[in-house]
């Protein structure tokens, strides 16, 4: 379910009238009403899913689901529990309709569904700062000059958020760093190619920085698609990183300059990554690993064990293969 | 000839007045006067261009070229329909004059020349934004909190800009989303070694984003240096990518983040770049390509093919070094 | 010492005061005070400062020191000139004490102390910037919208300063180029791992940028842990590079699109790199030095060298092993 500080239901919407704006099928309870959007494995019956039978997406779905969209090979094998329409393109129908359920707010929405914009007295907040509605700032906390800070976000106690940075669709935990001109919260780069060309998948998850984390000048987190991007307990992040949506950051977690974190990796406790680390999506770092510097990742990596090279392995495995290479060549050259 | 939104001419000046400037000699007619600059492959009567015949400058000149700065040799074989200017650098004379020619409009000058900065009733402009003169915002477009938008800027229909971005010398189409502190249509990377040191050259081109395109958070997208910087119709640019000057993307292409494309690169249709891709100066990739994530691309790429690796290479033989080169290693260890 | 315009003393302090916070012992004379803090090898009588032996702490000590933390077995060998407070983890007691006696100026600190900003007549200051107490702007020097400038901060003359960039506890000459969205002076990342997790280190250092040095836009440059990090005279930085704490880069340097260089690096005079090009910690480049493109040093590089690779060789030396590489492969699979 949406969280209502940051998104709305348009809904509720029937399965019949989603299917008709599809010209779709539907197979099951065509009554079924939904008021919001979910992942295939987490929905509900209130709401929608799309389900392509891809592992990146999720290799289930919830029994509870509401309503989903599936292709017609799929949609014969589901339990009748779950109310299915009918798409040639799970993915391309969802991205469709979903933006039309759920609406993220918008910083000139007027919003008398929530409590006003809330600012501890001991909060310092630079007056070329934008705070739109129902925003919340803890005690002792500092904003700087020209921040950006979207609808709903909640900024607890002790933070410094550092000149020029944007924070939307985020809630930020207490004693939280984040430097200036990076941004926190934006759509992740998924799309969708169809008929009208690249389509962005929309995004109704959010960005969650966990008490004492740091993160550095222009640095982008991305928000979940449907779950949340998380920095951990004191996870510090260097300038110029890029977190895509639906990452995990584990606690105390170090990543240097220009860290490139593709979208749904789980990064355990202490990791520890060198500069320039690219990690491929919904891989899974290990607790305590360590990456070299300009390590490229495109398998799991253990937990404890340090890797290195492009693509990474275990760095002594890299060591080896550099200086043989160096030796080689030297060699029959001669 | 400049586009007068963003640029305006000191002219117009005599080859003699701009020669005097340089303690240089004039061949040909001293009393042809220009009001603008050109490169000198597209080098109309009323525009200075130069030329020094590297390839990478444009291997050729305008036979409607007005006045070019020259070196000795090459003066005394260009057509006499062209005024030359004998100089011993013309780049760095180029750069020196040039600025003196044509001006970028700022943001504080009044501007009595040009329509007035016009906004749609249906768009929504964060009070926090700064819009400069002769500004054009399109129906049902939303401009974040503290944007700052250059004179002359046209941003068309159902846009979104995002929080903190910065659009200067830029047409905008429609339809097309901005996401948070991007910078488009600063001045290139372009440098002339001088006696005193390294100087910018000068920049008098624009960047076209055309209907439907997407760019990411923290992307920079450097104007052309005569021409334009084009992104195509429906392109995609994740977070953290750099756009050099002269880059023309091709209409649905995807550029993962941090990817890099060098001056006057040219992406073709519906190509594909993973994360960190680099692409060296002047390169084409044709249209339907894929480059892998990391891949340092330093020569053209055919239309369709998947390449890969540093230097990048099709990737069936990226794939094979990189096994052969595991499988040697291991193997004389033992 | 530190530089009055960005910090603040909260002392003095004796080393008895210091040590009982900390529950540790004093060496010597345990009524010094100090005022302020300094690297080991920089420090002063009137200031704290912290020695673990590890070399990239700079491996000697002053012998001026007023005090300074030590592990027992530094603290024993010490000249009894030093006033010595003995604990387990020097530079985590430095980390936990540091910012209890200097203070960074904050942007809404009411400043009686100093001078009132002063802005030139000529200078173009946008209205939507924001400028701290003390600030110095020179004349024909232009501030684009959305700025921000903390405390102090001093720009020279003929300078133009990109909307959106944030320069904090910084100097900048005359003639600079910054573009939009760059981040000035931000602290290092430097961590102290602590038993109530990763703590940053404080920072104490400015940022300083010379004459005519040129940066672009997204550019992170950290300053100085004790001491500066520097733009040499007529540098140019290129878009989404970052500049690491202490860094030193010479005259006329040139660093292209996304170059990484870490904490303390020296970069000669006239250096050249490509893109992506990154550089390890403490390491040398010589003048006249050249580094490809996609460079990833981790060895000191004499002048006039070029070199590439990763990890970066003399450039003849690694397209050698490409060549074999690429042949040895190719033969094998026959």
């Amino acid at each position: 379910m949406h969280d209502l500080r940051f998104y709305r239901s348009l809904g509720p919407f029937s399965a019949k009238v989603l299917a008709d704006q599809l010209d779709a099928e539907v197979i099951g309870d065509a009554s079924r009403e939904i008021i919001s959007v979910a992942s295939a494995v987490n929905c509900g019956r209130s709401e929608l899913s799309f389900f392509d039978g891809r592992p990146s997406d999720g290799n289930s779905i919830s029994p509870e689901a509401g309503i989903c969209l599936v292709t017609e090979a799929v949609g014969e094998i589901m339990s009748d529990d779950i109310t299915r329409i009918v798409v040639s393109d799970p993915k391309a129908s969802f991205t469709a309709l979903a933006s039309k359920i759920v609406h993220r707010r918008e910083p000139w929405e007027e919003r008398t569904d929530l409590p006003p914009t809330t600012i501890a007295n001991s909060a310092n907040v630079a007056p070329s700062s934008t705070l739109a509605a129902g925003v919340e700032i803890g005690a002792h906390t500092s904003i700087g000059p020209n921040v950006s800070i979207g609808p709903g976000v909640r900024i607890g106690s002790s933070c410094v958020i550092g000149a020029g940075s944007v924070i939307e669709t985020s809630l930020i935990g207490n004693g939280v760093t984040i430097k200036a001109n990076s941004v926190l919260g934006g759509s992740g780069f998924g799309l969708a190619p169809t008929s009208d060309g690249l389509k962005y998948i929309p995004h109704f998850g959010r960005v969650i920085v966990q008490d004492n984390a740091g993160i550095g000048s222009c640095v982008c987190i991305d928000r979940g698609a449907f779950d949340d991007t998380v920095i951990g307990e004191g996870a510090k992040i260097d300038n110029l990183v890029q977190i895509g949506h639906n990452v995990k950051i584990g606690r105390n977690a170090i990543i240097a300059a220009f860290g490139g974190i593709s979208g749904s990796v789980q990064v355990g406790d202490n990791v520890m990554m060198g500069g320039r680390v690219g990690i491929g999506d919904h891989l899974k770092i290990g607790d305590g690993a360590r990456l070299a510097a300009d390590s490229a990742v495109m398998r799991d990596v253990p937990a404890k064990e340090t890797w290195a090279g492009t693509p990474a392995k275990p760095i002594k495995q890299m060591m080896r293969e550099v200086a043989w290479l160096t030796k080689q060549a030297t060699q029959r050259r001669k």
